[in-house]
């Protein structure tokens, strides 16, 4: 699944990766999940993105083949790989600030995240093999492990970043995927209630499904529904889980005096929705959170093995690899939550 | 229900208590729990115990009668009380570590823990009232808020302390009714698993019923079971919530090298099952646990009224006042788990 | 010392004040500290201030009087007031958010605050006096502990939450009072360096003397000579201690990416120096901070009899309270640091 | 430097170490330590060390020539070592738990710890070097990295894992290395004060010179010493940092109720000093600790540059490496603190 320019995306026949160090594995994708900032590059927004360039960071396979240092991975081994590359080694990793390791590279995404081949196709080379790939423990299916490596990850992070313990009350704004897979990890922090607020109906049933209150922002505000249903209150810890100027706007005005705006969804240059005097005056603390999967995988596979965790409800469609674009679509158009691409 | 000397405990008509400072209240009693401390004192253990001494320190009632200084709570409303009296406003109180307050007394503990009549009884008179009690949010049950001064705030504390936190794998020795809570607390911090050891049937199901997994000590050495259970593993967080030797033993035997063990049931003289130098080798972490029923009060309402948290789901049977002496008999022959003293 | 209208404050006589409920206590003061939030006050900034109203909030003394609830204090006993009042019992309080007790007033602020007389007398009236007052340990001296219950409470406060750590680059903007005990805190958590920034080169002298690397912002782009000290970084942590939009907007640029900007200076509407996109995009942590007298006066006590704090060495003036009017004017010209009146 | 057997160590000629893997340096030793567990060694307590193992296992010293798949580490590079290897990329590592992960080996600890030769050598070869090695910043002098890769981690980390914040007092059972070490360490945590407990008068000055007040225990029972200089109080946190019997019965004599005990020193097979009872009835928190040098390297680099960190100060004696036996002896019959061997 190539991009070849703005709104151009299309399965080709590239050939087939091969290992280039001796740390490298080359990995036969079963599943590959289209991931929302996919949808940026679909629209262009991804600077220095070379047309040919495969798409795709959410994916697991069977390892193919192992470069010579590989000691620790096999043939034949399923693996879900995390979204992007880190050494494991240096100073930034070894604090756990894996995203600002000098080895960084982001499948899929081109040149400027080190200019890594995606794993929306049949193969994919995956460097630092036994850092980036994670096994599946049997009898795990390959979907319930394929967002562990980031945006399961990425609503880990959030939730435990905020802050967040038992007895909190938190609003979500966006039952997207990171919305519904965030209101999902905050009930393993204890949260007393979870509200999810999204205009779209099946959004918020999913929400539901997840243990959520949903709330509807087109029946009233939902900062009175919210107040409403707490008997008052607004809430102890926000995440915005969208990305976008009315999010943030919504978020800011659901958390309450002294608690924390953590967020999540990916923001450019939208303005404060109030200015710094007035965040000092209602003592919030805000947080911008990166998903961390090296910090959290382990967790995050160890709760799926135990059901507390089932990341693989949020899917909504899966269709062949040789209907990606479609998907791409569906999803841009809103149309569809979360595809999976099947292969293998 | 008063104590006259080791094994002699009996209701008897006592003289309705008074306020007798400007920050007491008089509660009503609607319900009180019989304590596995209790039973301590039915045995003669308590050091001082007065005959005469009215014991209970589980109890949530209705405020009768506030003293002049009591501004926050008043006449009618239901609260439920801690099972001992601190402060708030020295410099231990203000460091949560309200045990050790120089005001510190225990309900009907007798005069080694402050000399104050406990609240298995109509009436107790309740110190520092606005500290000692917490108003009870309606709907939620007088049962439901019961557990929240005593042993509920006990098991979260276990939790907390151990540094318990998601995809833990936890093992809780004893399913009696602090150990049933605890299982139920550890899924709050995100235990991926909870195990629950215990040799009586009922209780095991007990567990089961509050999410956890059953292991049945006679059906083999429980450090065998788990390990079968968790594909080789022992437990992240160990607790030990019945207080005697072999629960101690089996304890030690559940934790993984480099993990923790809370003890949260009372010990006195009980050896240690193994040397320093082992639990050195084995890199323990060893945490002596005290409830904090000021620390985690409202934490605990909030998850309450969630419907989280269902501590009254652990009483066994509700008997009135009148059969008090019984309920004692019963609990101390393990013929019955948590019972409560319906009054008013 | 009485504030009558914006730039009109002056030492009048008034009534010696009055015990008023069992639990209060009267103190006769004898050091009172001049804030820089009693500037705001002498500016007409602090709505609803009554002419008349008795300023300040920054205390000690000596108790001169009891209430009959009074268990814990003795006539005689030297004391450091918190700048406000609370419970110590409420659900707030017992979550550690003092500043959100029903109870709350603080002291020479007017009616918006509470009402309470403020400390620039020779006599005030302290209310819940074993919560507010904390008695001196001897030999400490009255002006040592003179700041624990405001500015040296919110300096640490300021370090504690802000999440600093061992090895951390640390940056002050403002070293003013507060910026400069911000400086001597961060000590205490292991700040591998302490940049502090001021245009006046006797207050980076001060700087200097706590431990800090001063930088002068009229020897060219603070952020330029961070990186030059530090062989290229940004802060890891920055506080900014000052309150206005220019201090903002340096803060903001010193802290560097992933990092965690601490707002301690008092904000009102102060526009932010970026967009929350900008924030996001540079992983931003951003706290606003209000001090903790409750939380941290028993720590900072223990640090002053240590020896590792030596908050007086902040206090530039010493004049009886007859001049306090100059005191205001001197400091508010930014002639004095930190003035303090002589009483008793 | 070899062992050959229990109290026969020499320098003796062996071949010039060679690369084996990819990702081996060859580090040409310019400073190397002796370690107390080298002295186990000596006395022939190390299971299965085979006659002419090379030991040692503290050490820096430049690259000298590095494997294909070195990308960060040059030829020339100054570097000091970890005193294990470990991958950085299993899910041990990335949990921080690198003592744990399936690569571990000592150097000079013979075959039970992995078959590594030690340091104690003109050369020695270092596998996973870009973990293994960290590079020693300019001008940073090797003597000053020389013990980031062992004690000063081990010192460090006890401090960590004991919960130690502002204000603590806190009591070091044990001048040697580690204990010195482990006192100036505290200092970074915020330790009121550090009472360092040792019959060695030198040991006890040296102490002194970290900042601790040092305690002879020929001076009258340190626990009445330490409750007469603190006022009354034991300590809140007490780290014993020798590792036998009469240090560890000191260490929890020393501990005040409701506070942690460290234990750092090793310990194989010594008694607890009183029963799991008395532990529970005085609420101690037990700790083991193990030393984590890849968590806290770049910690202690930036904490030695800033020069609040000052480890060479402990180094007692400097020999060639010719007189390493010497070293040996006089170390073990405490003659001398530290010593280091001199190469290149």
């Amino acid at each position: 699944m190539c991009w070849f320019g703005p709104g151009d995306v299309r399965v080709v026949e590239v050939p087939k990766p091969t290992l280039q160090a001796e740390d490298d594995a080359l990995l036969r994708v079963t599943r590959a999940a289209v991931c929302g900032s996919d949808l940026h590059a679909l629209h262009g927004k991804i600077p220095k993105l070379t047309p040919g360039t495969i798409l795709g960071h959410e994916f697991v396979g069977v390892v193919e083949e192992v470069g010579s240092a590989v000691r620790r991975l096999s043939v034949g081994q399923r693996c879900a790989a995390a979204m992007y590359v880190a050494c494991g080694r240096c100073p930034q990793c070894l604090a756990g600030r894996h995203p600002r390791c000098s080895e960084y590279a982001m499948f899929g995404m081109g040149d400027l995240m080190g200019g890594l081949a995606g794993g929306q196709a049949e193969y994919v080379r995956v460097p630092l093999a036994e850092m980036t790939l994670s096994p599946i423990p049997d009898p795990m299916a390959d979907e319930a492990a394929l967002f562990t490596g980031d945006i399961l990850a990425t609503a880990y992070t959030a939730c435990e970043e905020s802050g967040m313990g038992p007895g909190d009350l938190v609003a979500v704004v966006g039952a997207g995927p990171v919305g519904l897979l965030t209101a999902a990890c905050a009930r393993l922090f204890g949260a007393a209630r979870v509200y999810a607020v999204d205009p779209i109906a099946e959004r918020r049933e999913l929400a539901r499904q997840q243990g959520a209150i949903p709330i509807d922002p087109d029946q009233g505000d939902p900062v009175a529904s919210l107040r409403h249903l707490t008997g008052g209150a607004r809430a102890d810890v926000v995440i915005e889980a969208v990305g976008n100027q009315p999010a943030l706007e919504l978020a800011w005005r659901l958390t309450a005096t002294g608690a924390t705006l953590a967020l999540v969804g990916i923001l450019v240059d939208e303005p404060w929705p109030q200015s710094a005097g007035q965040a000092w005056l209602r003592n919030l603390t805000i947080r911008t959170v990166i998903g961390q999967p090296y910090r959290h995988r382990q967790t995050l596979l160890r709760l799926i093995e135990s059901g507390l965790l089932q990341p693989q409800s949020i899917i909504s469609q899966k269709v062949p690899l040789s209907q990606a674009a479609q998907a791409y679509a569906a999803m841009d158009a809103r149309r569809t939550l979360k595809p999976v691409l099947l292969l293998g």
